[in-house]
């Protein structure tokens, strides 16, 4: 089976990270890639990285070949995805959208995090949530829908969200966390401020300094409260180095009162939760992931110790902010939904150096 | 008043940087570096950057011309400043320790995290605590026995203690913090794991890499619940990112439960605790401070912000991990006790770009 | 068909690139890969990169189970493959040498720059030069003996070379250069100068900082010269820039006196001469390559340009130097020789960002 | 002494520079900042690296504040120069100008090169051009006008210019480089394409990647063969690398015919070259230069090597591009021209790590 298949707003980071994942997937014809922008010009003038390995042009958001194709990956800002997700649905395609318009459960959350109405209360309620690691059965409902010839749509985790939740989910699933602030500090790479040309992502603005940002405001802050179940206790803060992809979240979680834990107990708790997982990895105990081992594929390194004095658990997770904190996991959820491998067009070996 | 100054274990990051400090002080004049491996080379030849800016040589730790400087700073591994302060207290020297050996209050305590049985809880007992923005009284105790002649010893902050405790001092000290763990996740530049040559500090190791380490245990944890008076409820966890110079700690406590607090408060409580500093600025509300403003000189930026829905404080400080982190903090330690302006000989102002 | 194949020397940067490579590689079957001081080793440990993508250990070099490779990578330092190539060769291995021992045509040559005699020159004169845009007919003569199951020997052109030789072959075999001194002046990143941990390779000394190095005597000057039969007249000076990978070689030319040639011919020359080459793209006039574009994959981008004024050519190329420098271009070599198609498992696309 | 100044042109990055300058340097009292863009704005606002250190304000180019300052520094974009310098030196100002206005000795060149017409061929005939190693009798000149009560008029080196003649000029002032082409190949931080945040300078592109551009056609071409007098036999090819500050020049020079020299000989000359130079340092013979000494200051370091065979020299100059290349230069005229001391206020040593 190949399947057709296009993205819209494939000019930024995210975009163009997906375009050359989907150039090499062996399930895939990559039939138009879309540009508001720069509808008309090759991608490698773009980004010169595809000179020589394809001749891709952008077209316009609404030029008709997006209509021949069965899956189409919504990589454009939000509300903007939100516009033009409801006709690909409907027509029958497989809609994978990486932007944040269809990730919270609540349209009035939407509205209040992103300050515009949301109005498709009935998309949220039957879309999936795409962080496959934590939410299979969503996706497992999608591919039936698939099967069936109808429109799908799945809405993929954000960055932060994805690593956050990675880290933390074991240790709050098998009930190990007491009550009490939960803090992820996480930091990410350059990528993660997207393609715009502005003061801050100057590299000489960025380049030899670390700073934290949207401190206590964050929009992922409401996705991962909702992931993982943690109504109003969390508190994220995101935060900038220099470097240009690659994001690590360090999750700190209160033990349970009356938890009577060893860290070997703890260490196989989270082994045990990604067994079965082609893309995380638990690292064995003592060892902690670099983001450096995971760029450029879809993969996850999570890390987890205890602190005995504190009675707290340490959770780490490093993922490719665009990987598997972007392209990657859109692809292993359309390959989830369309009944391919899941690993099918994805790196699993980021380069050794 | 000019002082005849010596640094013994010149050749580490911290010892050169203070080096380059000494040599544009008004009021020194650098007598003696000193390396265990390197002494006869010329300092220029370890450290370029030295090159037709100083003729100076290392000598070895044992060179008589030690004993002609009223002041010595000690930037040699922890064990090493153990064994040499006593001697040069005795003699009347001041002696500026950048090492561990003298932070912790209790001797028990040094053995439990270095290994090492102490034996001067009386030195341990005269000693003042380097980090004046937090304990000032100590120092000026000093400063009495410098003017009565008698030797004096400083015991100067870590870099993580030092820009954890500044931004998470005037919340403690207003009593806005209430129970519960308290977070520090803390990042740091390639300098601050030292000048040795290993395998984590190659280039292409810490080059477009992200990674905690030391996670649960790090030597600086005792000392930042020492400051902050902390015992037994801080999490505090260290990180590496691509950059040469410059940490942030960011800091995340939580409200006191019956605290009515808005974030105006808290920005004017944080504003009043510096008001008087020299080196330490309050950025205004919504700001978040840079490493790359600060490095090269003895400055703090510190920013808070309010996270209403947590409860939680959370409070950010940036420094140069070899300037405010340890050779500038020295010089300002060191300036304090011999009666200079507190801030002779230190940049208040970094490269803008 | 799938081969078979070993990895002698895999712990070096240019030996883990092409695991990570080989593992992909759809015609072949990883055996063995070897290392002297870490056999016994997880790959995962030395490069957490492969962890939960590859389970291989390195076994010791002499481990019986290279002699069950078809094919035979030596990515070991110079004189070890002068030691391994003979035995693998005359046992009917392909052989495919990232070192320099069989890279100098002359066994006088490699004893001058290497210090050490070579002895073999009966395999100089059988082995093909790795090159295979400029040598091709010595690969297809392999590719022969291959068929005849006789044992083959390619020694693979060097990093630097590998990038002067694809800006400046053009010109040169054109007949547009004149007399005089023609100048190479190459930047690469730091995975150039090897995993060892060194003061040089140390973050902080690579970090923000740009070098020559190598001045006047580099080893890879007699091998340029050899390739672009430019005996004594090539000036070519390496540089360090604080990147982990990525190679650019600036190459300036005298023109040839009696030409009159203008931009646009230059330019047609160097599109026509890699025309049919599948990893060499000549950008439009008026840009330039940027070694981002080529990092990762098997890829050279070459741009040249006119310098009227003074009557010289400047031609530039960007490679990877673990890639096109070094383990890409020993599969190249290896698909060549074996009858494989020449991209198989060698990726096209750089990441974008 | 204490000489009233000002700045125009504050908010680039070469202007940032000379105010942190300016506000450290003993015999200067900094009036006014300008900003046609941000006046009215502090310059901590735009450059947090002066919170806390200076509370300055932008204010407009024609604030009347300028007309107090005795020395005014330009450091405004090309042909803004040309309109404010006459009217300031007019007034009997000394005016140092570092943007490229009155560099050039020909208004016909200027045209050339810079698409405008000049027209103030009075004010090119009596200014100095600052590049005091090379042409100091011009600044003294200057100095007498000075002392004299007349306006001063200096035209500062460009940062290619200032390494590429550094490198090349003793070589060429002692008789030893003979016909035939020059190439010099530099590379520079990204702070060298200036503030302005443009797809090229953001950190994504610019990180982890090498390119040439303004091959053939830099403007700083004409400005360096006037310097050295090389008409028409440069070939200076510019390189951008990911640091922020430091500038590598590499100048090939072919050796007179019937030159023998030897590289003791070469060397002695290039130390007797720059013997008394306060900023100089000639490194010895097999040391090569690396930016990172040099960063913060106003040094250059220089190498020099023959090679043989080639019959060629390459000599090599590293500096701040901000500092001996901008800022640091400009301090240094107006240091020579105003009759203090030529290292006033200027940095000798750069952080060592």
């Amino acid at each position: 089976m190949v399947l057709d298949v296009g993205v819209m707003g494939a000019s930024g980071f995210a975009g163009a990270e997906l375009v050359r994942i989907l150039l090499r997937h062996p399930y895939v014809n990559l039939k138009a890639v879309t540009s508001a922008e720069h509808a008309g010009l090759p991608l490698s003038h773009l980004y010169p990285a595809f000179e020589g390995g394809s001749a891709l042009s952008f077209v316009a958001h609404d030029d008709p070949v997006l209509s021949e194709c069965a899956v189409v990956f919504l990589a454009v800002p939000h509300t903007a995805a939100l516009n033009a997700a409801p006709q690909l649905v409907e027509r029958g395609a497989v809609v994978i959208d990486l932007s944040a318009d269809f990730r919270l459960d609540s349209a009035d959350a939407y509205q209040q995090w992103y300050g515009v109405s949301h109005g498709r209360s009935d998309l949220l309620a039957m879309r999936a949530f795409g962080l496959p690691e934590l939410f299979v059965q969503g996706l497992r409902d999608q591919a039936d829908r698939f099967r069936r010839s109808q429109g799908c749509l799945v809405a993929c985790a954000g960055c932060y969200p994805t690593a956050t939740s990675l880290a933390a989910a074991p240790a709050l699933r098998s009930g190990l966390v007491g009550e009490g602030i939960v803090v992820a500090d996480a930091v990410s790479g350059v990528t993660g401020a997207g393609r715009r040309a502005t003061d801050a992502a100057h590299f000489c603005a960025a380049n030899e300094s670390l700073r934290a940002y949207g401190v206590g405001g964050h929009r992922h802050l409401p996705e991962i409260e909702q992931i993982l179940g943690l109504g109003g206790r969390l508190v994220f803060t995101p935060h900038l180095a220099p470097l240009s992809r690659g994001l690590l979240s360090t999750v700190t979680l209160p033990l349970a009162t009356d938890e009577v834990i060893d860290a070997a107990r703890l260490q196989r708790a989270y082994e045990s939760f990604y067994r079965t997982s082609a893309f995380v990895s638990v690292l064995p105990a003592g060892v902690q992931p670099r983001t450096s081992d995971v760029v450029g594929t879809n993969r996850a390194q999570v890390a987890v110790a205890l602190h005995p004095q504190a009675r707290a658990i340490v959770a780490t997770c490093a993922i490719d902010n665009l990987g598997k904190g972007a392209a990657g996991q859109a692809v292993q959820c359309a390959n989830i939904v369309c009944g391919l491998p899941e690993t099918a067009g994805l790196d699993l070996i980021s380069t050794p150096a």
